[in-house]
């Protein structure tokens, strides 16, 4: 673990003024990762009490994201150009945590993967892959 | 083109009981697919304008599960296992289509792709994948 | 459909010089796409009579190549960065043949899909998405 | 970690019984995943001397497929579903590792992720994600 470009807070901040809508929280960032954590509500629920696909898909783009700012600093027009999710456990409602590593942090692309976590249970209940592409300086 | 099992409407209706969240018009239905729309607000757009990446993934998600009612009928508890979509043009705010395509309705996944467009511009903005797991009846 | 920047033959030919071990059929070549078949032996099967999945894999990943060339012209440092593969029926023993669509070609990042069939068959036997890193000219 | 259901040396024996053509060692097994080793020669290899893609992606598959079997025991009719490779260095020739691990064991699906390394080189070369269906017993 090398400390991480900007800090978790110097990124909580820098989201927050370019993405008002940003609600998860940073809980840790270092060069090769990031933890967000985000406190569900009715809204990022679906039908039978689950946490809805979207939402999911949302927290572990924001983490990859987050971890990718961590590593280089501001590059606020990186974009997500690869998803792939596999659900395969029934997210609890409650909080929602993502687990972002950095697998590759290249000039152009950036891949990672990410694992979600439901609160107090020990599996994951979905594992994603992204790639962002890299605007060039 | 065989007529589906349920009709846009009878799909639509079923939708809005079942996901009262659900703002989407099923604009085509048949057996081997479905279109539908989605009129794109502020909610669903992200800083630059675009409308955002969970927005395009819920609509993709959607369309498939549409298209996977025409096929079989009701089938309530069909839930997402894989889902991996490619972002490659920006999709301007306004309408989205989503245009999904039955590729194998086997009898405990189906497969399909979905082809995201943004209103009046031709070529696509975004590639979807996805599969379903269809409970045993 | 427009035509090729290259010719099938040319691009035929140019494979057999770079890639001698290449043994797919370009039979079709556009400028939206290609399409190529595979005359599978027993190198390409797998116990139970069934064309491998790495037989399916290489196959759409050379039949993307190949539209990427045919679109614009010689990139022999194209690399394949996400190959995203759903298998859904089972791939007769026979001529596999592979139907490349471009989705998006850009100047970086070149994304298509391809649909695999068994000869005789109508219905598709797997799909793939794929995207290509496009070295700077 | 868990002792697998199956020894290592019994999969590589069941392994060389149904996949003759099965060419890869397993170095380690248990409960949650597998660790398998290729030494490629020049039928891996792709023009640049760098390891073919298909060799990659089928690597990835056995080791996956290695760890089912650890976990649950003799599955033949296991089938890979779905499988998504991100590739982001090049891998060396020489000895190629992959490192499945199992994210859930299901009773219809198994899903796992592989990172593969080439020897002696610290960083991953490849990340994939496989989804195998499993047979009702």
């Amino acid at each position: 673990m090398t400390a991480s470009t900007l800090s978790a807070s110097q990124v909580q901040q820098y989201l927050a003024d370019i993405f008002p809508q940003f609600d998860a929280s940073i809980v840790h960032l270092d060069k090769e990762g990031a933890i967000l954590e985000l406190a569900t509500d009715v809204r990022h629920l679906r039908p039978g009490g689950t946490v809805s696909g979207p939402t999911m898909m949302a927290l572990a783009d924001a983490a990859m994201y987050v971890a990718i700012l961590g590593n280089i600093g501001k590059v606020a027009l990186a974009v997500t150009t690869n998803l792939n999710i596999n659900f395969y456990r029934k997210p609890a409602p409650g909080k929602l945590r993502a687990e972002a590593r950095i697998l590759k942090m290249g000039a152009r692309l950036a891949v990672g993967d990410v694992l979600l976590y439901s609160e107090g249970v020990d599996q994951s209940v979905a594992h994603v892959t992204i790639t962002y592409s890299i605007p060039t300086q």
